[in-house]
């Protein structure tokens, strides 16, 4: 059983903004995947797949962590 | 004694590409510092500064190697 959140992040460039993100979020507990859509100079979205229960703080810190701005979740 | 060289470089767009040429140009025999000046969305610059003269095509290989076009040298 796996749960998903898809969430917005701000200010994202390039692949390696791509990879920072996609690290981040990784090391959260029970994340299994993250799909990065990269959208340059705009909005990106990372979809998150867990096996547990996602603490959206936890995400909004990862993306903090890695130097981006969380703009919205799923809510 | 040194030489120093400025060549433009597309393609970068954030510290992340930044980091990636500096590493790159600075594995070059003789480099001792590289300056980027980034402009996302437009041509960036880096000035080599070396102990020896400078080898353009190896800059050339090392921006392509970091994933970026040089656009111009010295010339």
């Amino acid at each position: 059983m796996s749960e998903s959140l898809k969430v917005s992040i701000d200010g994202m460039t390039c692949g390696h903004c791509v990879a920072s993100v996609t690290e981040e979020i990784s090391s959260i507990e029970g994340v299994e995947k993250v799909d990065v859509n990269l959208n340059a100079g705009g909005i990106s979205t990372a979809t998150i797949t867990s096996s547990k229960p996602i603490d959206e703080t936890a995400v909004g810190e990862a993306v903090a962590e890695a130097g981006y701005t969380l703009v919205s979740n799923n809510g």
